[in-house]
């Protein structure tokens, strides 16, 4: 079966790499040998084994008869939605890293592909090398999920583990990452949870079995987290992790990314540095987890791999994927119920007259102000009772 | 399409009550609903809803058309292999829950299926509701998988749980894990570690993709763990853990089950009570995890009946599962390295002499004896220096 790789940057040459590495049981496993006969890039790469292997016009792929299966890791929606679609509608197989590719087109893209008996798989951009596609797609079939929770941002949960090994501040710990290139120049994305947004569509797309908006995902990321934050959750023996959400509300999803206190009993506290996990419950299989190496070059190109695997084993099969077009209206994350840590200025008869009932915390070392968990509310509920409440310096929501 | 449960027992009850519980998310993942028409059992059960469609002889579901596939849930491996045969030779797809069977004659009955174009899956007869089979078979395949260690065995997990919580001793556990039906009156399997060795022996068949046998497995279960044992163990930083483990090593595998003292910084530490999970190694992937109900009548149905949501979604194709009948000649365990925990009535000039360098632990109300962690060798080098030091007490090996 011969491939072609369309882009070739951090992705695109590990999974070169792993065709190169492992291509004894890599054939063994797909029943044929696979070859990469095509590499897209707008540059050129003198030196490098693929170097005559390099197209600059993706026309050149979606043309040649003898290419079955296009990778795509070029990341960002265009043009990677035109080469992709082009790919599909000549008759090819494809798989792809692009999270954002995926969250807008993935619906679409798919049903394209069963339209042309061709598979659109992407094991690798939700989690990098962990699967969570394929098992969720036809492993945890015959439960109803009714929540699925995430840390898909392997740079910020870095960022976070930092801050609380070394009680350091994030602006620190965010130089400390880019100097290592576990985050990018302009870290956005990542710490503002707009890559974990995206995450948590496609999960819940696959969930639902319906086109999910990551534009309709309440997002708030964690440049806002503090060392003073982080002495508090240690103190409650709690972790500060961002989470991306999604839990079953009547017959749709409330989904959330956002930054929340963590128990030390609960599967994913003690996940670290850039690892991901991806934390499940179905009504019927109860808890379940699955955690791995969320990014880097060989572990995403290791997911992407096992897709052209899949791929050579079904080329004349549509495997069934369940994710229609039809948009799911989330439900109002207004109306989901948490517990919340708040940090405030403000006495203790002030908090006690705008939230009733609830647990004061100390951390050592902080002084002049107050830190306390409510009981569980709405965050309907929690946003009118802190309007009464002067000064607060700190939300961060408690599971 | 119509199905048949065989053994009406707390797995294939637990099956009928998934189908039912989750009748429209199944109908939907399906494609098209599934019924159960007849259930296979010795006895009847007046007043259950499946009265009607008990039947006593297996021939009943072999010989009628309409059956598309058969669930197997008595366990054991005869009959079961006479029927699941008999399924499979009248082209019906069959899922089983029963490693006995699978551990035995896996093999055989995936070359059956696939020479009848029907499937032979089994994801539940390892970790109970966590999916491991399908990924192994399709979504590490990228891989060379250099380690897979699982806890596979719930009961086992419970009963060090709770020594290490409460600090008792393993017969009181034991006690209080059958009054709670954790452990069967008969506790063998579970404490012996056989169950946890069929269990190794299918994962390491699929990772190899050959037969590996059960009997040639290494196995050293709990029963021998210590209220004293765990103190060091905490004064280690560490938690004992029965594991069951395979290592690449050359060409082949050298599997093992036996307790371990595992690090904090292990994936697989935080997994208490009866919860199972498995780890895997692999060699561009890195670590990644699997967590989750390793038992227990919903989850393990949970995974029964995704495998016969598998079976609807593919009716007419044969899912390619690498499991050769070819046996592998595991690698000799005595060829392994380890660091080993030993704990001594010698002194420490007997301790020198026989091991050499040694790291000494103390643990807290323990004296009159010595515990001991020596440096990494193989099973033969320790055996070896352990011959030459009297009064050993207990070896548990270190991670």
């Amino acid at each position: 079966m011969k491939a072609a790789v369309m882009g070739y940057g951090t992705i695109g040459s590990g999974v070169v790499e792993v065709l190169n590495i492992n291509h004894d049981s890599i054939t063994k496993r797909a029943g044929e040998a696979i070859e990469v006969k095509y590499v897209l890039d707008l540059r050129d790469f003198p030196g490098d084994p693929i170097q005559n292997k390099i197209v600059h016009d993706y026309k050149v792929i979606a043309e040649d008869p003898e290419i079955g299966m296009v990778v795509e890791t070029m990341g960002g929606v265009e043009p990677a939605y035109t080469f992709v679609r082009a790919m599909l509608e000549a008759g090819k197989h494809v798989t792809t890293s692009n999270k954002a590719l995926v969250a807008e087109k993935g619906a679409e893209l798919i049903a394209l592909a069963k339209e042309k008996n061709v598979n659109f798989l992407f094991e690798a951009s939700v989690g990098g090398g962990i699967p969570i596609i394929r098992p969720l797609n036809s492993c945890l079939t015959a439960d109803v999920i009714e929540e699925i929770t995430g840390i898909l941002n392997g740079t910020t949960n870095y960022m976070l583990t930092k801050m609380s090994v070394e009680g350091s501040e994030f602006a620190d710990v965010l130089k400390d990452a880019q100097d290592k290139g576990y985050a990018e120049k302009d870290p956005t994305a990542d710490v503002e949870g707009f890559d974990a947004c995206r995450k948590i569509a496609i999960l819940t797309s696959l969930v639902c079995g319906q086109q999910v908006d990551f534009s309709d995902i309440h997002t708030e990321g964690i440049t806002k987290i503090s060392a003073t934050d982080i002495k508090y959750a240690k103190a409650m023996g709690k972790a500060i992790k961002l989470l991306a959400t999604s839990r079953k509300v009547g017959d749709s999803y409330c989904a959330m990314v956002s930054p929340c206190m963590l128990p030390q009993e609960h599967p994913l506290y003690p996940v670290n540095d850039v690892f991901n996990a991806i934390f499940v419950h179905g009504n019927v299989l109860g808890d379940a987890m699955f955690y791995g190496s969320g990014a880097g070059k060989l572990p995403t190109a290791s997911a992407v791999v096992a897709d052209m695997v899949e791929i050579a084993k079904f080329k004349d099969t549509n495997l069934p994927m369940e994710w229609r077009p039809e948009k799911l209206e989330l439900a109002d994350y207004k109306m989901v119920t948490n517990r919340f840590f708040v940090r405030t200025k403000a006495d203790e008869a002030a908090v006690k007259n705008a939230f009733g009932a609830v647990e004061f915390v100390a951390a050592e070392g902080v002084n002049g102000e107050l830190g306390f968990v409510t009981e569980e509310m709405t965050e309907a509920a929690y946003e009118e009772k802190a309007a009464k409440l002067a000064d607060i310096l700190q939300m961060i929501r408690v599971k």
